[in-house]
């Protein structure tokens, strides 16, 4: 018998979705996309996401309010359906409560569920609440997006350029320091620890990005760039050359302190919930011009996918190749 | 401070709609039927409902096999559906894998929840895995349903004929026969245990009944008669008068064996996950008579909702008031 937690993420999710595949009829994307896509009627898609947090897994209290454990929680699953190209509709909150958890404590986690949904227009409209021995929140939410605005991560084509809606590290950076690993001073541990407990979901550039023919591919990075890069790739059938990924300012005065690669602090963190897209090479220029112009920010250049299926970064002047080394669930 | 497990469920979901309904907009039916509805299109209604299952709180391997374990928490969640009057469309499941948890329990888990849900035409089409203390099942299940055959827990009317798609009591006394507390001999106890460990969800009773305008009201009755039949009176804005609940052959044979009256097995004993519905008096004998034709089951009148708002119950010739007696996750 082979324990589930020795094995990877990935073939854990083959294995299920093998299953969960021979029932499937309606549904035209299935597990292992940002979210699934279903066709309710002729005219419209529906995508829906689902995420659970447990406590001492995926956050503690001892770092984070409740208010702000309930605001990551919702944004992690608001991004999976900005990455879809989706705008989000409604949510259920499944909430497993753990012995010892105050009344006022619940509804402080429910008030940032709550904010960080009306500030997507997203509604909780159902849940469900059960004894635990963890706290546990799952979540679930439903968008709704055009036919033709749909985006998978399986669009990339070869000579496409891949790019991401902002900077990398700045949560990986905020967690360490978090926990006391790192010293950051003033605004930049502000920043970094910010980035981690209340990460920003960029659901109105994902409806944006959408709705652009030229981008043909796109998908969330929540397990770190490494990882989530390689995700896209298999299912696009192609390979990348990455380089200068851009690292946030937080991330790359963490490395420093602890002497690690900035670059590998973007390439390896986890949980920025920026967007990473393929765009049509000819069609870049433009609509990272037009990006700006619209949210005030970069859509960063940083690779081109390739016709050879492997994934190479180069980093200081070296092309080697760039390993998977961000975040897996079950790799600890 | 107040723990939360000292308080009633019902309180903890009322505080926490409040907050939910803050930011509440496109849904017009939210926290507190047995799923919630949007409008995705002008032609179109979804209904979403949500249900986690924690080992040792909701099932226990010991009693049951993985597959079983999946089967059953499946229905919890299309039956929920049913109970709109909605058919299912697609499922997420988000996972919490404790540790020693074996790859090969885990697939069987998912062919449980596959072929449950395949039965009902539902799709697994998402999910999320994750560590977690205790294995933990969150399920949301979307459905489909025309406007004009939605209902909801709010219709019923005095006057009406409440009735039940099926005989009472039978998960529980299963369950004490799962555990040892009960021996029942032969049929009657493959019975009670096949009705806990793989119960069915009334799936086409519910589309069906939710056909008929002469429905006002429908649920499921997942934690009790008589704690489901306060949820629908209060939503209603009626009272009960109950009689003659039909009580499983198996919990009559339970209830012998323990010295306790049938009728509190059929009121209190949860998650049968037949369907309570409210029907229009002049209506109810010609709907009865066809649903027998259609299902080759009864449709049995167990009382009739009146203006007084107070739930009463007849047994043995005396009238006394309905307790709550059924399963409350946090009374414990």
């Amino acid at each position: 018998m082979t324990q589930a937690h020795a094995l990877r993420e990935d073939d854990l999710i083959g294995a299920i979705r093998a299953i969960a595949e021979r029932g499937a009829s309606r549904a035209y994307v299935g597990i292992g996309d940002d979210a699934a896509v279903w066709q309710p009627s002729r005219s419209h898609r529906s995508v829906i996401t689902t995420d659970a947090l447990i406590e001492d897994v995926h956050f503690s209290h001892a770092w984070m309010s409740w208010r702000e454990i309930g605001a990551r929680a919702m944004a992690a699953n608001l991004s999976d359906i900005a990455a879809m190209g989706a705008r989000p509709v409604v949510a259920t909150v499944a909430l497993g409560i753990a012995p010892g958890v105050a009344f006022e404590d619940l509804l402080e986690l429910y008030v940032g569920l709550t904010d960080t949904a009306s500030q997507a227009n997203c509604t909780i409209v159902g849940g469900d609440l059960t004894r635990a021995p963890a706290v546990t929140i799952a979540i679930t939410v439903v968008g709704d997006v055009r036919a033709t605005h749909l985006k998978l991560r399986s669009g990339a084509k070869t000579g496409d350029v891949f790019a991401c809606t902002g900077p990398l590290g700045a949560a990986r950076a905020g967690l360490q320091s978090l926990r006391g690993e790192v010293a950051l001073e003033g605004t930049l541990g502000d920043e970094a620890q910010r980035a981690f407990r209340v990460p920003q979901a960029r659901c109105r550039e994902g409806v944006w990005l959408g709705a652009s023919a030229n981008v043909h591919a796109m998908m969330d990075i929540s397990d770190g760039l490494s990882t989530d890069l390689h995700r896209l790739c298999e299912r696009s059938g192609v390979g990348a050359l990455v380089r200068d990924v851009p690292v946030s300012p937080s991330a790359v005065a963490a490395a420093r302190v602890l002497g690690d690669d900035p670059q590998q602090y973007a390439l390896a963190g986890g949980e920025d919930f920026e967007l990473l897209v393929a765009v049509a090479p000819r069609a870049f220029g433009h609509l990272a011009s037009r990006f700006r112009s619209h949210f005030g920010r970069a859509l960063t250049r940083i690779g081109v996918a390739c016709e050879e299926r492997a994934l190479r970064v180069i980093i200081g002047g070296n092309e080697r190749e760039l390993a998977r080394s961000g975040w897996d669930h079950f790799a600890q």
